[in-house]
């Protein structure tokens, strides 16, 4: 293998020749620079320097290998400038927000003091015990955190929740209750799956893992997206046991063929169906992540943020933050006619289509034969003012309730509580997905976060099954639940 | 009667082998930890030790003799530890709370400047003259406050109200009002009882007989708690005259023999029915009462509680608050068709059902013979979104009124003007029960306060009958009611 | 006349023999004690003393000659005791409220810079420039914005207008805006008249008699209240012409004698009209009131009020604020049978029933034959909870549109802008009343602020016409308006 | 020419003589003091002296030679004179307000910083980064941003908006989406237009020439003011080509001749339509405009405008701000049969009517045979409680959905998002008109402002309608939008 000093790579700073260094090594990336899904610019802010920080928390393992030719690998840097990277990274001071995000995370309250999903998902300024968003560095707090436009949606999606009220019966027998249930077939211990969402490793070294090793020990599914910042073998090799089950959730390349070869590198990994994503093809307006940089600066320059004042002065805003560059290659021209056959054809497992946002579309994937759809509108993140997945789920119950029976549905978005997964239930849901609060678990405490996040859940709906009079998840109906003619007072998020 | 040291206790300080001392007595536990109701650790804090001070707020009199064998009762202290342990008592300082809640009640604004029931009821930081909470024991004050997880039913509660509006009827002769009425059959002097509530002596050393003296005094009913903090023979005798009519609010005990003890218990002292509590069998998340030793132990380090951001660092939370170990015995699997009529085998008195939550469950206590029912969620402190009382009874008047007829019902919950209380006897309600402003009155005002918070209920009713065109409650209709399809201002609570 | 010194007085300072001074006479009150509609403690606070200053702002000039028997006029003090009165009085320092005021009074904006109602009437912590409030005596203060409870009735009565939104007609010929129109026949310059309202001496020396001038300056018409602080010919004094109609707004006393005595005396005064109070029979619950003399108390000691933290310390509140006296002769058992027909047999004078409530009663006042009925809870000061009457004017529209033909329906309370008055007019309201914006216009800025307020509501319903395309008031028609299913923004009041 | 001194012009000074100096010359507009749509006053206010610093933001630079004969202009100044007022305003400080908004243009964020319509839009105190408002002066300010009465309509127009939420359609081919559209048959990039508002000048020297220039760049229409302070030849003057289209929004003057000399002016300068103004026929009531002078004042005196607590004392408040001069020669009797055939009598331009808001008036227009309607109600600044345009559209699609087939249906008020936009669309509108926004962005950025503002709403409609499953505009149907029956949050606006 070549080597290479610093100064050689120094030379390759443009867009006829683009170099750069990633863990010590030399790569050639002239033809990539403008396919990079996140954009030019980001790779130019590092040609012929090392790019090891920024890339790193971002690509999984074996990115590289995957998009860049062979041929591109130029080599190894030398040794002398090898040592001369790592001095210069000792010596580099740390940021302001490095510093912050150490002292949080010395601070941070132990687990147990977490007794609900708004501790662990709390936000800066909000009592109670925060904690994941304190402990995130900002730029992963915003890509996390940020939703669509005026954040409406995002807001909606939970309140609709507090407008459904419980008929509680009493004097029916109640030991024992028992939340377990399926989906696809597969066994859970709560009606709760882990929803496909993107970048774990932004918030905790391990990522990914720490979700797929917190579903395996309390029992619950989770569902890995396209976007993992873990590879999916490392994904799948995370597992407790090779039985555990995963499910993928795929952005549907524009080129077919890159799209087969991405189902069917999961399928032979062992992941057990297809959750196709069909409500954020195109890049949407997050302005906490597209503000972020000047906050950011801000925030180094003067050690604190005003939000919406920001004194930043340099040029344009790229409205593609974090999220925009994952999903710049989807393929826009999806139909139910030609899509799901096709990833028929190109494999066995079962299609669970997600981000459906209206009645007339849940028909329309029943009619496709899809296993299962996933009411969502990508957590308040992709069009603002999108129906909250809970009334759309009201609507089906209402106006369509046999696509209930025909398929399984699922829902995800503003669940924080566990009488929000029983009423979803009560209306017909099976399961009920949270991507967020398993991020800011993971981000905060590791695995054993997510598996205290699924206790949590799992002793309020343990109660709340109770004191509504049911002792198994089937004996959760229609009835039990009504949605009120007033507007409730929404519980603090 | 044997005697002992200190140092002899203090031998027994393992679940081997655990003595506590109780009022100078010594008593062996051992076999007691894991069948304690309030769970095992409260107890280990205090193996080898003196105990009282924890044990007497919180326990009836009679509790040692009726729930620890004789042969445990070991004996007394000998003279010398009885002197040593007074002296440390002594020799203790006193805990900021202690501190604070001394001062407080030194500066309690006379009772006469208590004009409305949200004085008596304000919270800590709310104005006008707050009173009973600032002069609680932080621990009781998070025993009497706390609600359901994010305590919407307990906001919607009192909310419910705010949507009735009056059509006051006038030229009526209104000269002479009289809202007096009666309750199974017992006189009251107006539509108000005391709602069972459970350890009136963590707010007043006199606890529920404040409250029995104070209903003799102003010619109200009570209904007193199971988890009564006086025996119920005590409670019994602090009568007004053998004629005063008690109720009694029966957790049913899983072991029927157990529950038919108690049963005949009270029948024998007199009490004139039973309450059956159907709403609270399970422990309920109540986040207050759950986070106070946290918030106590940063208060007496710092000075101050700032509520959510506790940097207590101790380990795992026990979600068993002061309330969850009230109910750790209930009947999980009682029913209509099994425990009615097992209750009727064991005691003539007329049985109420207390907890009924929606309309189908009214109905079916109506064919259950049952003589009344309380329309209640437990104050909101059981399941959050319950339907608010108020909005179950209207749905009763609207949907099965029959029901109204058939059986007294009552009401709980949210209660805080004379204009709510006509409100629900407008809709068909017989009475009105309140808790927590009697629990605040005695607590901060003893028995002066019971009759006090009556008094100024009386006013309230009186002028809005006048003021509605009534003279007495059997004219309240529900012409003089209006659901209003806006939404108005809530008051202040 | 006989003649008595300070000390003969004051031996007469019990319930035995109870003397006061007032204008220098002296007078046995003895016998009124227990009648005096105010309470008797009010004038045990003054035994054997000088109490011209609590008497005369409340008192008109002829109470004394009206209710006090001849022989009770003792006679005047002698001169060295008059002297030393009027030196005691220079001695005493002025109270921090009486410096305020006059601060206040100094300070106080040209009456140019009042442009809305909302300037007049606003409260003493909001924006924009506070005036009739800020200029106020604290009890003044208080009697005049007090409402009852939680004050829910006073604040949803102008809530209701914002529901009301118009449908504006365009390409309509609106040159030359006409708002007259007539009330009981008599003439008014816009469809705005003066609503009773007690004791306007509390706000300015001239009281009422500035409220008559400024109605005859601006052409329109006044209600004068039973318990004006001018007496009755004072106020018929004050009158531009003989012919500026009053019309009179009858307490019924509940001796038919005094009643009868009563409207006799103002239909020979030459009044029009009599507006038979029926909402306000009992004295009701207005919080603000009954606190005045403890937050004025801290004031005086402190320098500011916390409004619900007093540290005031002394005894039992008495709920009879200042309005409370004013009504406790009235009769209670008036009916439609009795009544109506009575006041009929006592004069010729037009009848009308202000404070219907709801649409029966207003369909019984037609059947009654009433000449015309105001729609009022009495401005939220007596029945919390009572209907907005802009919601029973629109009930009638709804369900009873015949009541608007054959009576003339007036209506208060929640008034603030000339849209205000314009929605209710569309929905078949002839006259439009105000009471509290005119006692703050008459307090701050005497007969011209009257005329001032006139000019603001005259400007804003002319404009408001020519916007909806309407040149008369006759052609304000219900299709102008509509009540909005969805929550408006309101304003801030 | 004749030339005077500064002390010959300062004799005339007074109502039967006065005589002003603009830009040096001298004119006599004594006859012209009572005819001055702005008033009197504020001629008189520079009676006798150099006018020029007020007159010229205000006015058109052919206002003097269209409406003051010639014989009026006297003259010029002489040279030591003109010397004199150079070196005068040369020594004259600053005022405060000045000084504030060179600091704010200095400190003013890159255009790039915006990334929302609200960003441009923000209030004073509002974050995120505000621009617009603080580089204005404050009178201008008042000007622009001031709404009627209590600023209902003005926030329910926006707030109106937030009831629609979408129904979203997945697997629908949307690559290559196109937001085009026609307005009266001229093609626009996006279906946004430029909403005439009046003085753009006073935000910035070019004024309306920044619009114009920006809508050439931007592909899209512009309608330009009756009260534009350019004149309507400058206007068109600054278009990119002769081919760019110019709407024109004429105040009917109430004089025939003078409104027919004015569409013939803007017919032959090649204007295309004439947008006839019928809600702003009479002065409003704009109360931050009203008050702008006092507070003005105050910031002067005191550095800081305390809103609504003003110490400013003189004497009476016109309510005719900036606003009122603006429209004192309308004609108000304006009807659909006279005005409609007038117009078509005088010009062969289509005829578009400005200011229905109700659907009785949008069906009436459809008879008169219009070419198009704005459903406005002058952006909340003419009658408060007008019902928002977007309610009004909906009332249309509801009860007359014919309307919307046979004339183009435009809408303006409120709009700040993309998403706002497509609602419209979906519900029939053609277009959306945005005014204020297109002012604040020329004021704060010139040209490029006008265009970065089209290019963020450009970007968030293709990303809605891609998001909605749309590719072209014609496909946006009432299916894809739901009106909710609940409250939702208002974004923060």
């Amino acid at each position: 293998m070549s080597t290479f000093t610093l100064a050689q790579v120094a030379e390759h700073d443009n867009t006829s020749s683009c170099w750069v260094i990633i863990r010590n090594k030399v790569y050639d990336v002239t033809d990539f620079i403008f396919n990079h899904p996140g954009g030019p610019q980001v790779i130019m802010d590092y040609a012929g320097q090392d790019a090891t920080a920024a890339f790193v928390p971002i690509h999984p393992s074996d990115t590289l290998d995957k998009y860049l030719p062979r041929e591109k690998h130029l080599g190894a840097l030398d040794e002398g400038s090898t040592r001369e990277l790592r001095a210069a990274s000792r010596n580099k001071g740390k940021s302001r927000d490095e510093l912050r995000v150490e002292e949080a995370v010395k601070d941070k309250p132990p687990l147990g003091r977490m007794i609900n999903v708004q501790d662990i998902e709390a936000s800066f300024t909000s009592c109670p015990p925060e904690t994941a968003k304190e402990i995130l560095p900002y730029k992963a707090m915003a890509y996390y955190a940020s939703a669509a436009d005026d954040s409406i949606s995002y807001s909606e999606n939970a309140r609709a929740f507090s407008r459904f009220f419980f008929h509680p019966r009493v004097m029916k027998a109640v030991s024992g209750v028992d939340p377990s249930t399926t989906m696809l077939g597969y066994k859970t211990s709560i009606p709760i799956y882990i929803s496909g969402s993107a970048l774990a490793r932004l918030g905790h070294p391990l990522g990914e893992a720490n979700l797929t090793r917190g579903a395996y020990k309390s029992g619950i599914l989770q569902m890995v997206s396209s976007n993992s910042s873990l590879s999916y073998t490392q994904v799948a090799g995370a597992r407790g046991s090779s039985e555990q089950p995963l499910f993928f959730q795929l952005y549907k390349h524009k080129n077919d063929d890159i799209a087969a070869r991405c189902i069917r590198e999961v399928e032979e990994l062992g992941y057990k169906a297809i959750f196709l994503t069909v409500d954020a093809l195109v890049p949407s307006n997050r302005e906490l992540d597209t503000r972020a940089p000047h906050y950011l600066e801000e925030y180094e320059n003067q050690g604190k943020i005003i939000h919406g004042k920001s004194t930043y002065k340099s040029g344009d805003v790229s409205i593609l933050g974090t999220a925009g560059g994952l999903i710049v290659n989807n393929d826009l021209d999806m139909t139910w006619e030609k899509t799901i056959p096709w990833i028929r054809s190109v494999t066995k497992l079962p299609i669970v289509v997600k981000g459906i946002q209206c009645v007339a579309d849940a028909v329309l994937a029943v009619e496709a034969g899809c296993e299962g759809i996933v009411l969502s509108n990508h957590g308040g993140r992709q069009l603002d003012y999108s129906l909250p997945p809970m009334e759309v789920l009201y609507k089906i119950r209402c106006e369509r309730p046999d696509v209930l029976e025909k398929t399984e549905v699922y829902i995800d978005g503003g669940v924080h509580r566990g009488t929000d997964v029983l009423k979803a239930l009560c209306l017909g849901a099976r399961m009920v997905g949270l991507g967020r609060a398993f991020l800011y678990a993971q981000s905060a405490y590791g695995e054993a976060g997510v598996v205290h996040l699924v206790r949590i859940l799992e002793r309020e709906i343990k109660f709340a099954m109770a004191s509504l009079g049911v002792r198994t998840v089937d004996q959760l109906a229609p009835e039990l639940v009504e949605r009120v003619d007033w507007q409730p007072l929404s519980p603090k998020l």
